[in-house]
This record gives structure tokens, C-alpha cells and sequence, in this order.
């Protein structure tokens, strides 16, 4: 099969630190154009927008969109009626009615909806997955605590209205958390702090639950200092499973067990090819679904202003 | 066809000023048991749970659940893997994430579960989606003010996390727009003004969108008095359209096209017993998922306390 000729939009920081490497390595795409308004590549054709994109690269099988949430509903519309297969960053869209809108849009389209969940291709997933299978689980922990001045130096975005504040990156551990549980699960009561200049969270505990009654909590910080912590704990009745490094480790009973390199987006592309391949689309909006349900059912908290010192 | 025998689940206000009136006036069903902590009612076996009404009477079909969201996923999936087919109140649950597992629960079960949502059999709703449906829909504004004073006097629990303030109320608007509008749509930016003792909404203003990018605006307000207004105002190519009084009158240019006394609760008995016959369930999440889509996107504004002087 020839290379799927692909064309990426929104050319920032997560497109060049991830999508452009895991592309070069992956002789199923070949990177034929790309639309940005501010930046440009070399080795590929470049346009202002993915309308002039699609325009000027009439042979184009496929679109990777690196662009914020709030316009990524509009472009992926156009890239599927257009014919495109379309892989989407993540979370999908800045709201559930659209992602729904574009899963239904994806249903009579020719071409694959992808909404990826990078966390869901850390190394361990699959295993834990499949170890936690044959088990019992009774309890469920997610200690999600970063350092937001580290790894969002300056992004006011992040505290606004759709930002999700500290659900940004616990939204990566509940798309791990939702693809090894065997049962699914939903929120009983959480708590939302709330910086009182902000619009989102700095810091929430969260207690969910399943259909067995499985007691399911997480507790997610964005001002930890010193060493980061993004750990899943599950007790089971055949010992106690822990991820650690956001799936990089996983040990059983304090033993590691499983650790490899991380190759979140090749293995996204890897699996955006499949899809492609098949003409099959694969949307699983359950994260973003719990983030929503948070702010639902939260209860939120005033706390102290948040300021970006760096 | 023998009629379906039911049992009610919670015997509050809802139950009595609706449920009741609607299954005593339809030959389809009959009531043959209530489940209530606090409540019982003559000609029926009272039970004071849901557990001891399911062992207490075997032939039973149906059950309908008039308890709070809130411990509504428990009971449902009890009835449901009894073999019982299932009505809920509205909204459907406390979150999302539980009513997408009811609803995967109900497809493989033999029951219906039927998610209702009353407001939708108010009687222009059928009218209005038929006219809509040959027009060209310009602009859509959703009014929708009431005095929470009157409606629900002393009730706290509106206010907290899940009460959903003034969306209590709303999602009833979001409920028939979904059903009258040719497609869906999605929010684009919003305001949620929540009193500064309160964790929930008491006013909003919303702006959604659709794949045309037709505009659709809600305002709602908690703190309506004199003249409550629960209107949609929808302009065509072919005139405008107004849903007044929740759905009771329908004008188009002014004209009063369509006007019937309110039959809502009858109606959805009526849908309940069809789905019964067919063993079909009907879930639509989309007004719920509005919901949470207002909270997840909109933007936040304290305003003065809240106080309830009745």
C-alpha cells in the first residue's frame, strides 16, 4: 500500500515535539503539506489554513489537527466532509455535543475519525489491561500531582473557560484509568478547588464508583513541587498493580514488572494507520465525559489567586 | 394485551401530582405496588424499598422511578437485571458517565429503560419539528424565566452541587429545542452567574452553534417575577416560529396556530407503553449533555447571595 499522504494543522509545540518525530519514523505516512498561520516546514507543502490546504492538495488522504479545542469542531467538520480521514489531539473538541455531532458526521463519511488518547499508548496499558482482567479489583487511586508552572510556564489558557485547569493532564489518566478498568465507572462526589482569579481547577479529589460498588479516587494537584507524580494504584485480590511515570513502570506488589521508553504518538500514528487502513473510526469520549461530569456534579471551592511567577 | 403491571419508586410530589394521575387514566397499566420510605397509598402493596417491592411482587413488569438523580443509577440497575422494564424522571441520572452504563446495561437486558423527558410531549412539540423540518432555520433564542421562589420554595438541594440551579428548570427548554431543530448543536461560549452562597447557577446566558453556524441563544433567569416565560423563538426563511408557555401554544408570525391543554405525563405513559410492546428502550443523554457542556465551558460569574424568604 502506498504511503497515506497526510497533512498536519496547527503547527505548535505538541505538533513538533511529538507529531512531526513520530511521522518521520512511520513509513505508512508520508507528511505532504501543512497550515498554519504563523509557521512553516520545510519538505512540505505550506498554506495559511486547512481550507487552502485542502484546496492545494487536492491528492491529500488524511489530516492530523495539532490545534486548540475551541476551533478543532469547524476543521474537522471540513477535513470529513472534504472526504479526509482525520486524527484529532486531545480531548476531541471543547464540548460532548460536538464530539457527538462529528462521531455522527464520521458514520456517513468516508473517510476514519481518530480522537487519540496519548496516555492510552504508554507502555504498560496493554498489560495492566490484560492483567487486570482475570482479577478482583477493590480498590482504585489516582494521584495525578504536577507542577503547572513547570510544565505550563506562562499558558493563561489552561485557567480560563474550557482550559480544565488541573484536569488538562488528569484527563490522561483517566483515559488510562477508563481503558484497564474492566467495568466502567462514573463520579459520586468530587470537590473542585478554584484559584479565585481563575475559571478552573488547581487541585480536585474525586470519588467515583462502579456498578459493584468498587471505591474509585483520585486526587489531582497542580502545585506540586519536588518530584512529579502521575501513579494509578488498583488493589486486587491477587496482589496490588501500581503504574507509575504515567504508565512508563508498572509494578505488581512493589516488583516492576513492565517498563519500556515512552512511544505514546508512534504508537498513535501506528494505530491512526489501521484505521485508515480499515475506513473505521474510533471515538471514546469517556474522558472528557468524566471531566464534564466533574464540573456537573463538583463541588467547588474558593482558593487562594494563582499567579504565574516564571 | 393484559395491562403492564407497575410499581412506583418514590412517592414525593412528582409522583402524586403526575405519575399517578397519568397511570390511573390509562388502561395500559396497572399499579400494583409503591415503593416509598415515607409514603404509602390505598389499593396498592406498599413496600419501603425498591429491593423489598422486587421480591415482594414477581409479576411485576415495570417500575418507575420518581426518586432524586441521585440514587436513581442503583435502582435502575436493580430493576433492569431483574428483568423489569424502566422509567426514569428527569434527568436521567446524576452524571453522564452513569447513564451511559444504564443504557449499555439495558441493551443487554430484556427490559426497556425509557430516559423521559416530560417537557418533550408538550403538545407543539410534534407540530413545531414538522414545520422546522422543510424551513431554513435563521436564529434560535431561548426565554426561559421563572421565579424559583414559587416553584421550588425551600428546596436547598437545587442549589447544590447536581441541583443544577436554574438548569433544573432549563433543561426542559434543551429538551424541546433538541427535539425541534433539524440538527444538533453545541455550545460556544457561556455564562453562568452563581449566587456566592450557592454551587449552582441561578441565571445564564448561553450561545451555541450548529454545523451552519446558525445562532441559538438561551437566557435564563431564576429570578423571574411577575409574568413567568418559558418561550423559544425560532425565525425561518418562511416566517417565525414561537413556542410559548413551555410548549402549549404555538404562533407563527404572531398567529396562534396550535394550542392544547398540557397532556405531558399521559404521554409519556402512552411512549412507555409502546416501548414496553416493542422491548425498545429510548435514552437521548442530549439535553443532560447540554448541561454539562454549560458547565464545563461556561464562564463563571459570583452575584449576591441567594435567600430564600418563604
Amino acid at each position: 500500500m502506498p504511503p497515506i499522504k497526510i497533512g498536519i494543522v496547527g503547527l505548535g509545540k505538541i505538533a513538533r515535539d511529538q507529531h512531526l518525530p513520530a511521522l518521520a519514523a512511520n513509513p505508512d505516512f508520508e507528511l505532504v503539506a501543512v497550515a498554519s498561520r504563523n509557521a512553516s516546514l520545510e519538505d512540505a507543502a505550506n498554506f495559511a489554513t486547512l481550507e487552502e490546504m485542502l484546496a492545494g492538495v487536492p491528492e491529500l488522504d488524511a489530516v492530523s489537527l495539532c490545534t486548540p479545542p475551541t476551533v478543532r469542531y469547524g476543521q474537522a467538520r471540513q477535513a470529513l466532509q472534504a472526504g479526509k480521514h482525520v486524527m484529532l489531539e486531545k480531548p476531541p473538541g471543547a464540548t460532548l455535543s460536538e464530539v457527538e455531532d462529528l462521531t455522527r458526521l464520521a458514520e456517513a463519511s468516508p473517510g476514519s475519525l481518530f480522537a487519540t488518547w496519548h496516555s492510552r499508548h504508554a507502555p504498560t496499558v496493554a498489560p495492566a489491561r490484560k492483567w487486570l482482567a482475570s482479577r478482583q479489583i477493590s480498590k482504585v487511586h489516582i494521584e495525578w500531582k504536577e507542577d503547572v508552572r513547570v510544565w505550563h510556564p506562562g499558558q493563561r489558557w489552561i485557567w480560563e473557560p474550557g482550559g480544565m485547569g488541573v484536569f488538562d493532564p488528569a484527563i490522561n489518566a483517566l483515559s488510562i484509568v477508563t481503558a484497564i478498568l474492566p467495568r466502567s465507572f462514573f463520579l459520586r462526589e468530587g470537590t473542585l478547588k478554584v484559584p479565585e482569579n481563575c475559571q478552573a481547577p488547581i487541585a480536585a479529589k474525586l470519588r467515583f464508583s462502579d456498578s459493584e460498588e468498587t471505591p474509585i479516587t483520585a486526587d489531582l494537584d497542580f502545585l506540586q513541587t519536588g518530584p512529579q507524580t502521575w501513579d494509578i494504584h488498583i488493589e486486587t485480590d491477587a496482589g496490588n498493580l501500581t503504574l507509575r511515570k504515567g504508565g512508563s513502570q508498572m509494578f505488581i506488589d512493589d516488583r516492576l514488572e513492565h517498563e519500556a521508553p515512552e512511544q505514546e504518538y508512534p504508537g498513535l500514528y501506528a494505530r491512526f494507520a489501521e484505521l485508515v487502513a480499515r475506513c473505521e473510526s474510533e471515538v471514546d469520549v469517556a474522558p472528557l465525559r468524566h471531566v464534564a461530569d466533574a464540573f456537573l456534579l463538583g463541588r467547588r471551592e474558593t482558593v487562594a489567586p494563582f499567579h504565574d511567577e516564571s
